[in-house]
């Protein structure tokens, strides 16, 4: 399945993240718990839908074995753990999701799906980075196994999109699912490439001087 | 560690149980599910507490996986998914917690020991009736299986709630934790053990008549 994304992550955003590692750990930790409980609150607000629990339990699963191998690189390098509000990333993507179903649960599962991509796509320009700094080799060896799940993970998230749509055709209504796949795709690549005020794992194009939250 | 519980099941839970075991697995499966989001909760509510993040996180997988025993074990039996709102026990147990810090941290600790030791009283009250009607074999043999995850995960929530009364000596500045314990316990057992309207995995004694909610 080819990765819905719409544009690349800029190479200074590779550039800042290995400048940044330990910050990126920290911020990375924290995305595998919310990639567990954005699963979770989907098998809650869907439980009908059991194909979906099934498949999104082995995902939250899975994401929390990851969160505990990023804590454990984090103890290994004391990094400090980072409290930190939502990114300017998920909440434009939460914004931009329709209210009502049967939309609303398209929008979760094709962001899911973004997401889940993004992630993909950035842990392999960090592992493969070869010229100039790269990340230390634990780190960079985490990030080139993380690769495969989250690849599995997005297209996981646009089997169910597809299986929603195919019970709720009125999904399709207005216009196919495709195309609304490729709205928020825009959205998505426009947030992970357009010029940021914060350094994240989800961030945009970062600014000189660019601040922690 | 001796399971912190103040009263038994009582043998009419267990009989109406057997009754209606599709429901309790349907109950179960939310409790299940219930588990691994309160475990979730607790890692974003205190994320500065490591050793209590990486624990929960892997009790969490542990909650998931029996989920997903659980909703293969109703497909197999052809039990209907239950939508349901939270039950007395659990809202009960909510309201009866302090709700500033340190003491609520105390609090979550201390009901998630006595929750799980009450879930491991019962699947071990389920699965080893022998007299009379009992479950159907792979249901019984699944809760047998179960007893030893859950002991575990009482002890678990007992030795955080100890070490986080450590860290913040506070929490004893009214009374010892070994006494909130105490306190919660006796609710936990009256609810546990005194006339519930409905029948849930964790209700108390049955009414004649008692209805699903």
């Amino acid at each position: 399945m080819r990765p819905p994304l719409r544009a690349a992550t800029p190479p200074e955003w590779v550039d800042e993240a290995i400048r940044r590692w330990p910050e990126l750990l920290a911020d990375h930790a924290n995305c595998e718990k919310k990639a567990a409980s954005t699963a979770l609150a989907l098998m809650f607000a869907y439980p009908e839908d059991r194909a979906l629990a099934t498949r999104l339990s082995k995902l939250a699963r899975e994401e929390l074995r990851h969160f505990e191998q990023v804590d454990k690189l984090m103890q290994a390098h004391a990094v400090p753990y980072l409290r930190r509000k939502p990114g300017r990333y998920a909440s434009a993507l939460r914004e931009a999701m329709t209210t009502h179903e049967p939309y609303r649960k398209l929008d979760l599962l094709l962001c899911g799906a973004l997401i889940e991509a993004r992630s993909c796509e950035r842990f392999s320009l960090l592992s493969s980075r070869t010229e100039g700094e790269s990340l230390p080799t634990d780190v960079a060896a985490l990030y080139q196994g993380l690769q495969a799940s989250e690849a599995r993970h997005f297209e996981l998230y646009l089997r169910l999109a597809e299986a929603h749509v195919k019970a709720h055709p009125e999904c399709e209504r207005q216009k196919p699912w495709s195309a609304r796949l490729e709205e928020l795709a825009t959205l998505e690549a426009e947030l992970a490439t357009s010029p940021d005020a914060e350094f994240r794992f989800h961030s945009g194009l970062p600014q000189i001087g660019s601040a922690q939250s």
